[in-house]
């Protein structure tokens, strides 16, 4: 695969013209930080000048004559399809760790007589705190862990109330088969939660044609958002009705402003909300949902898949590089993890050479990519790039020896 | 008072030139709605294009290479010495009912053996929708409730776990005796939590001096934060090692990246950090937190009182209006609720007036008043609107039946 090969898929991408809808980084800088921090969309400072005039001149006059209570809800829809999900399923806000524990308390309470709580070594540390904690705090609960590599399914029994894992390993990018695992858990009765942070905006999810159950998800990376962006929380229709909220505020009452002392939960989804809306953050977060609006998803999802395999192709070239991933791109959530002892210090050395990559222990080198923004050349000259520093040896430069833990 | 006495007033106010830090409203409108939407900071927009740009360069290595992550311990520091707490006591993040969730949580752990939650029903209702759902889950507990007048206080016995009080009646602005309350709760052993949103940023608070346990608050009111801006929990240094979050995230770790699976509380207040912080919001909140640096805060707290005080005078002069409200400032908190059985008309007439006010059932028309932005001429020409409506009759036209909810 040559560069100019790169260029010419590049010229044929059906998405190509979306790119120019986000701001450009800094000058020679490759950022392949999708999995962190997505780029910010042009529409971003725009949209945010305006949601500071109006809190300007409206003031709290902005509740009532503006949008900005019905952001989560509005902005949960304009999500939905992304994920596949019909409307009415979704709202945006608070964070990811916040929507985890909303979403194991509602199913845990489903299912009151089972004692498991099934997940496993692999999902990222914070939903594990989040189980750990709450499973802690109700007591009679247990929370079960399938070791690093070993099948999450296997611990599934009738006891198991609920299956709750990352639908993608953040060290490794392998992902799960999201349909399968919910048939399965929900074979033997038990709901199942997923953290789409990892895959939702890059790879293809279709959460309703897989009957799921619970989702939840981060707003800033594959998503780009912003650094913190509201988070968001699934639940398939059917559910609705059974939630009863463990955390709950007024924004989720059925009569918010008619002030009742009774907590009485809002129809559908709107009851897993809490809080008020974080009006400035949904303003920014609305403008990179609105990019979503009319692509094609199919040729979104195909466009990532493909610049993931260049990363593998590319990368299989280059002495000492190993891939942590999985080969398929249908087994592999939004990056692409490559492999080496001394991650740490090519991720640094990556850095000075102008290329944003990231490192999770103890040895995976994550390339994030976004169907929306990425072009195949960024990828080759990253590449490129990392060819160089493992051949002249960059990386050993003492420099590079404390990596970035971040 | 004469409008040329409140003149007087404003240029002998020491406070005076803080107004100009902030960005004006629509011309010829007067705002009283700090209880709800606090003004726009001067240097908001401007904090918040630079963090877009930090967004749009740094992406990822904002983590590592900026502030982002520190946001909510640094304006934590900010902010405790406007809410009377020594630094390392207080966390900016999430929302109001969030935080109530977390403290709550937190101090029923920490008095396992007692059954009872003692709260009033003159509460904000989202701090009883946060409670009744959160000792629902957990079982084992009750929620007890003063009625409407009744003194919260005569309701504590060494059964009581939490005295859970709202520090101001959002309909009235009678505010609790926030000291006494809390020696009375402590002295059968009760941990107390206050609901601070109505006072912090408008009256004295001294939550080190009453030894208070809990506390948390809105970002968006006297706070000026920005709509739907992240709130705050503050507990006292002494309880810090017992506290073990029922709901906890990853920035509540110990060594959150270092990835372990088992959780760790972070030391001191940081463990009530749950997700990412929202950085573009913390952006602005820290603007509005800055206005606060070298403030003489008696001065501030001696210029809302006055400021309470004149609306009280002349809303006295007004026929039929009344006083919702106590009339010594030293019982109110943020706002000045006047009192009308047609409030609800009167406020929608005030707004087509120019004027900003609220209404809350029954009969509440209420003043949200700063002492950083307001002038005492601003209350003098507010009052004489509803002077003139009152007068005329105005807010008699059906346009105005209706009120606004909100």
């Amino acid at each position: 695969m040559t560069r100019e090969e790169c260029l010419a898929r590049d010229r044929a991408d059906p998405l190509a013209g979306l790119a120019a809808r986000f701001a450009p980084g800094a000058e020679g800088t490759l950022y392949f930080d999708a999995n962190s921090v997505g780029a910010t969309p042009r529409a971003a400072p725009a949209a945010m000048a305006a949601m500071l005039e109006q809190w300007r001149h409206l003031r709290r006059r902005g509740w009532s004559e503006s949008d900005w209570l019905a952001a989560p809800r509005r902005l949960g829809d304009k999500l939905a399809p992304v994920i596949g999900a019909a409307l009415g399923q979704v709202v945006v806000g608070d964070t990811t760790s916040v929507n985890l524990f909303k979403a194991l308390a509602a199913a845990l309470a489903m299912r009151p007589d089972r004692r498991k709580v099934v997940g496993e070594a692999a999902a990222f540390p914070t939903d594990l705190y989040v189980a750990e904690r709450l499973i802690a705090g109700l007591g009679g609960r247990e929370l079960v862990l399938a070791p690093d590599g070993a099948d999450p399914a296997a611990l599934i029994d009738g006891d198991t109330a609920v299956l709750y894992l990352s639908h993608v390993d953040y060290r490794t990018a392998r992902m799960h088969d999201l349909k399968a695992l919910t048939a399965r858990a929900q074979a033997v009765g038990a709901l199942v939660i997923w953290d789409l942070s990892h895959s939702a905006g890059a790879v293809a999810i279709g959460l309703d044609a897989a009957n799921a159950d619970f989702a939840v998800g981060c707003g800033y990376k594959y998503l780009c958002g912003g650094p913190g962006a509201p988070a968001y929380i699934y639940a398939a229709h059917r559910h609705h009705d059974a939630i009863r909220p463990l955390l709950a505020g007024w924004m989720g009452h059925a009569r918010t402003f008619d002030f009742p002392l009774a907590y009485e939960p809002a129809p559908g989804i709107g009851r897993f909300q809490v809080g008020t809306p974080a009006v400035l953050a949904h303003a920014v977060m609305e403008t990179a949902l609105d990019l979503w609006a009319g692509i094609d998803l199919h040729a979104a999802f195909a466009k990532h898949a493909a610049l993931g395999d260049l990363v593998v192709t590319l990368a299989n070239g280059i002495d000492g590089i190993g891939l942590a991933s999985p080969s398929d791109a249908r087994e592999r959530g939004g990056f692409v993890a490559l492999r080496h002892p001394n991650a740490a210090s090519i991720v640094a050395a990556l850095g000075a050479a102008g290329v944003v990559a990231s490192h999770r222990p103890p040895d995976s080198i994550r390339f994030g990519l976004s169907p929306l923004y990425h072009r195949h050349v960024e990828v080759f000259d990253a590449m490129t790039r990392l060819g160089a520093i493992m051949r002249d040896g960059a990386w050993r430069d003492p420099q590079f020896a404390k990596g970035s833990k971040i």
